[in-house]
């Protein structure tokens, strides 16, 4: 894992106004969170002519595992090219407003390899699943499901936080199973729990002087927020107790994060 | 230029509604426009690990004349790839929602150069035209312009529209003027003119039992619709009179169709 596997989030170069082992998702998990939220990428092949020349070509795919899979025709030009060369690679990228370049991407490198049997039935479900509409021509003769053995995985988080992914991080990481219902969770507590989350930065942190708080992020291993202070907006990340897998876990550590935040400040004022 | 590079709207195998001589855009044009309409696309360069694997990464970039022109940093992956190996290609595909294979994208091959001198400077002014906020890092040491020269394009309308473009067609065509005006004139067509479409099926094509219209497309050599005919919805394409530049062009072609429909009608039941 690369030394910057673990970069918190930082308004600057001052020191972090919470405890900075406080666990956060690796690359590898940020990556295949990525990869599992997303449906279309860009497969990049070697094409014949210009001779050798990388070929990027609009997919769709889904994650079986740790592997992307494909359902491409043989008349398609990128198959052709997997076909006479597997080297290949998908880059993935997240969607949404602004500036692109601070948004999420991961590109897998490796083979591509055309499955069948049970990697095959395998293979057709899970991209059946993320791709219902594909069932009508899911039998036509000139189409086939590919994998991309990965070899290498480059993620970029935004502006300054990228790796090469160790492979072993890649292959055992999760994706996040919060990272669906994450918009939902922030936009509640900026809706409806401010006052929670200026106790949470007052106790629980050491940005004792909030006046105001937004959560900017939240993963199975706990939450972001920016917390305005006196010296202005800074980033604080508080850690669940344990790693939560559903909307109703978040709820609960949020709750009990409250209860501590509010004995902390009633004993400082008491 | 490929067979299908004047392909026709066409719901099913009937002949066209409409004079199948109208004029389109070549697929040509339509890369061109499809190109010069985004700033973001995935640029594929050759890995040195694995050894040869095509690597795909997320770029900004804008259009100067026919070649895409970048401003990445020497310490980008990307970079150290062409560096090592000019062959590289950019894949540029349409926003939008639903079916992703439905829309538009394009593929341009070629080799990567640095730019210096007037060249950096003609790169710097469309690169900074499309993207100000660069201006900010515009002269930092480690960034560099570069300029795909492109010597192939692969161009995919949507199923069954694609072809590799004709190089004089993509080196020629004009991005479309209507093109960032299209979505507005279709939403006011639907919205206030939909007799005048009707009238435009019944008179000027072979729709004469048309009950209802819709507009779908607009360019700068005429439009489509979608006809509401006795036996169903069938696309058609009206001519302008000549190429248009902008909505008030277009606004005076629809005005003088709608004045010839009425003449033709008023004829046919006088």
């Amino acid at each position: 894992m690369s030394n910057d596997a673990h970069m918190r989030p930082r308004g600057d170069d001052e020191e972090p106004l919470y405890d900075p082992a406080v666990p956060t998702p690796t690359h590898g998990e940020r990556a295949r969170t990525l990869a599992a939220s997303i449906a279309t990428g860009t497969l990049c092949t070697i094409a014949k002519e210009p001779a050798g020349t990388p070929y990027g070509s609009l997919v769709t795919f889904a994650m079986a595992g740790a592997s992307p899979v494909f359902f491409i025709s043989e008349l398609a030009e990128h198959t052709k090219n997997l076909r006479a060369d597997p080297r290949a690679s998908l880059m993935v990228a997240e969607a949404g407003d602004g500036d692109p370049l601070a948004r999420g991407r991961v590109t897998l490198l490796g083979r591509g390899r055309v499955l069948d049997g049970a990697e095959r039935e395998g293979a057709r479900s899970a991209y059946l699943a993320s791709h219902p509409n594909a069932a009508y021509y899911a039998d036509y003769s000139d189409f086939a499901f590919w994998r991309l053995e990965v070899e290498s995985v480059r993620y970029i988080g935004g502006y300054g936080r990228m790796s090469w992914v160790d492979l072993d991080d890649w292959r055992r990481g999760e994706p996040d199973p919060i990272a669906p219902h994450a918009a939902a969770i922030i936009a509640h507590m900026n809706a409806d729990h401010e006052e929670a989350m200026v106790s949470y930065c007052r106790a629980l942190t050491r940005a004792t002087d909030t006046t105001a708080a937004t959560m900017t992020g939240v993963d199975r291993y706990g939450f972001e927020m920016s917390a305005h202070t006196g010296r202005g907006p800074r980033p604080i990340r508080l850690a669940f107790s344990t790693p939560i897998a559903t909307p109703e876990d978040a709820r609960r550590e949020m709750v009990a994060l409250v209860r501590r935040a509010r004995e902390v400040l009633a004993t400082a004022s008491g």
